[in-house]
């Protein structure tokens, strides 16, 4: 079991746990900044460990099987090697892109056929060669194989879809007992829900996932377009039904307040591109709330970004300073936004953690909720 | 005085020297990386202080103006309380962007009527508001307010032009005298010579700017276009007319073998945007030759940017990673790039220092172009 569990919270599902792979522990619950093609966008890889203080970080199968490709990771000895991270990477993987982001995809029992959003190139990704390709890249956790169905989808069609997912992450599985890992270091494949919005359906794949007994589990398909609540309904019933002493991870996850939510409902592990993309756009979140900061009242705050979290860059920059780089389109803008929201999400789950394991975390979460939503 | 020369090479016109501000000292021969609007783009104030070394930045006088504007600099306290560098800054003084960057510029005795690139709003820059703005910058080291006159130039225009920019230099020590610092530094007017490729405008010039007797003194107009030999036989035809007790600025340079050369004839001074604008192209300079990131040729070599240096991004980050991140469009490819050109620069010229003290700088220099000129 790579999964301990420290303690739960008293007045709510939030859990506090630890989960061990061969490049380290990971406390959880856990934010997971998002490394598409092995790179935090905007973000050094000294600043992920000594600022952002993040413990895991996230690579996609879809667009490191397309650029670099497996054989250049491969020939550098693993992701870890080839971008120089050595702490836990986990790797989506990639079924969610091919329905994003590529084009001409055509779904099949075998796979999905699709051609690269890059130069059209055509390519077939099946629950074998994900696997294949994830053994290359040489990730720590390794996601299975699924379809991701948009919201909102046709009953039948969501129901045709999970069984779709179900059958791939049999062979999913088959693959992982089949092939060993390339680099020295343990694999975990976890195993991800589907069902779209419908109860029947979420129960039934979250008991088919759990079966499969597999060292951690996921949540896909939500914060897909559905209302909040709706997803908070979701992420609950499929925390019933999957296992208390395994990881669970809910895919795409979200705003602060949404990973609040979440954590209270039994969730561990999140990844979520808001900090980083919206980070570019000029949207911070801070200890006291969101901040356009490319509005003209921060023209002359020399206050610093962020006092609230221990972050160098945070602390470092002012309000006003941020806003001239934004607004005279400077990349040290994009650096300082990204290595603040992603500082602020891996200093809130640390504090959310904290509060679980002193027993006060129901408590904390509704004075934090209402604080991280307001627009300053 | 704030110069201190402490060695001069037996073999060359190199020498080795010491600037004192009120922001600390800064050792010649030295680069300058070029912050255009208060962000050196790209890299962050830590990185320029820790890993590139940087002892004096450049500000713009021209961009500062329009963006973020003097009365938000003044709020802030001046440009080093605004970007958070707490070490020398040096300004220029905007003559050369009115002509390279602005539209409709007209230029009458009492200077220059120009519009905004960005949002073509009028404005007049005369060598007094010049001054004025770079008191509200607050830059240790301001220059003079000239005319930067393009290569090839009529002798006659290049003398009319030349005399202009010695009647605006007049005012400008004039408008420096009649006023004060405004955040209780000193800050020190450095002179600019002109005369285009023509020796005799030349020669004049730098006697004509030696007579002023300021703190420091500049040669601009060179690196515009001209034959690499006509810059450095006018580089070395001012160092014989500008006084050896003074730092010799020469602005705008240049390539790493442009710098060496330059260093010899008595150059103390440097800035340039290619490290940081080529960087961003992919072009790297490192201790071994010219780099073109991008080239296939990089794709699986696993080795460092440049070992050959003393800094953590260039160490740390392999070719094959930075090449990916080129072909990706990954913003920390610029980030990397930009790091360790700055980086490679500064390195350069604490090397060429180091063998001036040691009394075989030109042996050094002569070793080291052919290496720093090769296509790897």
């Amino acid at each position: 079991m790579i999964y301990e569990l420290t303690a739960t919270d008293s007045r709510s599902s939030a859990r506090a746990g630890i989960i061990t792979t061969d490049h380290g522990t990971i406390e959880t619950p856990i934010f997971m900044p998002v490394g598409t093609v092995g790179s935090v966008k905007a973000v050094t890889q000294q600043q992920l460990k000594t600022e952002i203080k993040a413990e895991i970080i996230l690579g996609n199968t879809y667009h490191l099987y397309l650029r670099p490709g497996t054989d250049i990771i491969e020939q550098a000895g693993g992701l870890h090697r080839f971008n120089g991270w050595d702490k836990p990477i986990l790797t989506d993987s990639g079924g969610y892109q091919v329905f994003s982001l590529s084009n001409n995809r055509k779904l099949k029992e075998e796979g999905a056929m699709f051609q690269s959003h890059i130069d059209g190139s055509k390519h077939l990704f099946t629950p074998e060669n994900v696997i294949d390709i994830q053994r290359s890249i040489g990730a720590d956790i390794i996601m299975a194989f699924d379809e991701c169905p948009p919201y909102p989808s046709e009953y039948d069609y969501a129901k045709k879809s999970m069984e779709l997912t179900h059958r791939w992450l049999a062979r999913c599985v088959k693959r992982m007992d089949e092939t060993e890992p390339k680099y020295g270091h343990r694999q975990f494949l976890f195993p991800i829900v589907q069902g779209s919005t419908y109860k029947d359906l979420r129960k039934t794949s979250a008991e088919f996932i759990a079966s499969m007994e597999c060292e951690g589990n996921a949540i896909g398909g939500l914060s897909v377009g559905e209302p909040e609540e709706m997803m908070y309904e979701m992420a609950a019933l499929c925390c019933e039904y999957l296992p208390t002493d395994k990881p669970r991870y809910l895919m795409g996850v979200g705003t602060p307040w949404n990973i609040l939510e979440n954590i209270a409902l039994g969730i561990d592990m999140f990844d979520c591109v808001m900090p980083t993309r919206n980070g570019r756009n000029g949207m911070l979140f801070t200890s006291n709330g969101v901040i356009n900061i490319k509005n003209k009242k921060w023209a002359n705050d020399f206050s610093p970004v962020d006092e609230g979290i221990d972050c160098p860059t945070s602390n470092f920059y002012t309000k006003a300073y941020l806003r001239h780089l934004f607004v005279a389109g400077e990349v040290l803008g994009l650096q300082i936004a990204s290595v603040h929201n992603l500082a602020f999400y891996l200093h809130l789950v640390k504090q959310a953690r904290a509060h679980i394991l002193q027993g006060d975390f129901a408590a904390w979460k509704e004075q934090m909720i209402p604080q991280l939503k307001q627009r300053l």
